[in-house]
């Protein structure tokens, strides 16, 4: 038997990403086991038939030589998921393959890779991008690192949660694509609220901006969307100040590491700081032009 | 009779943009007069069938009430061609419309429009986004300024030399919106620098960054035209380094003016600066990745 009802898959972290995700799965007729921290949304996912496991080393010992998916919030989190004291690894079975869907910093996942590999299990990093609304549509993008052999497993799968699976190269490598990916959105991101401050100060209409730029050079997905927000004042997140935080300052602490310097990235991260700093943390990151109209409200 | 066949319409600067746009007109059944500073590409228009000028009061003594279309290099240039010894002002004749589909300062663009109105006429400001390649294929993207009139007037034109125009605001409001327009693309370039230079530092090839990030949200018509040309190092331009840096320079000008701060802009112009200094103005905007490669051999 082959295809992807052919292994089982254990899935741990239910929240706004991995509880559809783990539904498309179980859509798709795979065998799936589900874990999740706090009960709520796993007696839910268990109420519409799915197994449910008590703790991700006891996911671990049900799927056996099956697929752990782990879609939790941070790189802490997958450390205790991971390699907590009823961790995945307490109850890895040889042959299993662990796959990290979060955004993981690329030191750790070399380290938790190494961790399962002793354990006699395989691993991919597999973040994605796309946001809830991907995970709810199956339309998100999926950045893998890992070997070829463990891409292919992973595949099938990833075509039911997403519609593009990119095998960017070994270990770490989805997450440094990832890290790419949010280093241009939160330098994107930016651009625009400085390009739309400058002309609403001009006396134009950012809204008039953008549609003057649709269709042209300038324009992108970030435009579109967070450029909409920020001429709505639309800032129920979506992807949060925090997270937009936390992302830029895993890419330079990644580039630290690397001994490189990244000055416009590095100012970028203070302009996230200040806006956390006056309170608007837990909004839009398309929230970063009120740094500017408080600026000029200011003067 | 009405359309664009029933102006004639003179066209001042006959560069990469202007001689293709001219062409256009003409074939459209435009009555078009041009007028360049060097001969090479009049005398060429000329032999197409098109009427010469001797001068830029010559050329609008012959349009009379029509439209004068202006496609010079940069403010100067303007001043030069509008308010210069036999400049536009000294021939232009009441009913007269001035557009100017360059990229021109705010300031200077709005004192222009002043001159132009005493001498009888009126000005659209109307700067393009689409580069040469937009140019030669008629697809540009139009940002307009002035009065509703006068890009009505206008706008049959448009029709000849893009598929987008839009009516941004009052005179100096395209010039307004062109500026948003290269603040995004210049902080994008460089945004995608960074980020390529990271992954490929940490071992990841930018061309698999590039293909994993397509058709997700950081994708961008800039990620990928500029971003091919940095995984290729093909810097022949295409939007050189010195106006990228021109745009970005008239852009913190026009906010120093506002009294308002731009910190990502303002560093971004330091790059631009450095990388000229560094001896590669003359090549691609895309080239800006020289400078972390570099800054990565060099350590």
């Amino acid at each position: 038997m082959s295809g992807p009802a052919a292994q089982t898959v254990g899935f741990i972290g239910l929240g706004l990403m991995g509880k559809p995700m783990a539904r498309h799965l179980h859509a798709a007729d795979v065998n799936t086991i589900v874990y999740n921290r706090s009960r709520g949304s796993l007696d839910e996912l268990v109420a519409e038939g799915m197994s449910g496991a008590t703790s991700p080393r006891d996911l671990a010992r049900q799927v056996g030589d099956g697929v752990i998916i782990v879609c939790v919030t941070d790189t802490p989190s997958v450390e205790t998921v991971l390699l907590g004291e009823s961790g995945i690894e307490h109850g890895l079975q040889p042959g299993a393959l662990v796959i990290d869907m979060g955004t993981t910093a690329v030191d750790a996942t070399r380290r938790f890779a190494d961790e399962v590999s002793r354990a006699g299990g395989d691993y991919v990093d597999a973040p994605v991008s796309g946001g809830q609304v991907g995970a709810q549509a199956a339309t998100l993008s999926i950045m893998a690192g890992g070997t070829e052999a463990a891409f292919a497993r992973a595949m099938p799968l990833f075509a039911i949660l997403g519609d593009r699976a990119t095998h960017v190269g070994d270990i770490g490598a989805g997450q440094i694509a990832k890290t790419a990916n949010q280093m241009i959105v939160a330098l994107t991101v930016d651009a625009i609220a400085e390009a739309f401050s400058l002309a609403k100060r001009a006396g134009v209409e950012p809204a008039k901006v953008r549609e003057a730029l649709a269709g042209g050079f300038a324009d992108s997905t970030i435009l579109g969307l967070q450029g909409q927000r920020m001429i709505d004042g639309a800032f129920e997140p979506g992807g949060r100040v925090t997270v937009q935080r936390k992302d830029v300052a895993q890419a330079l602490d990644l580039a630290r590491q690397l001994g490189i310097r990244l000055p416009a990235t590095e100012l970028n991260l203070s302009l996230w700081d200040r806006l956390i700093e006056e309170g608007d943390g837990s909004l839009d990151h398309s929230a970063i032009i009120r740094l500017y109209d408080r600026a000029i409200d200011g003067d």
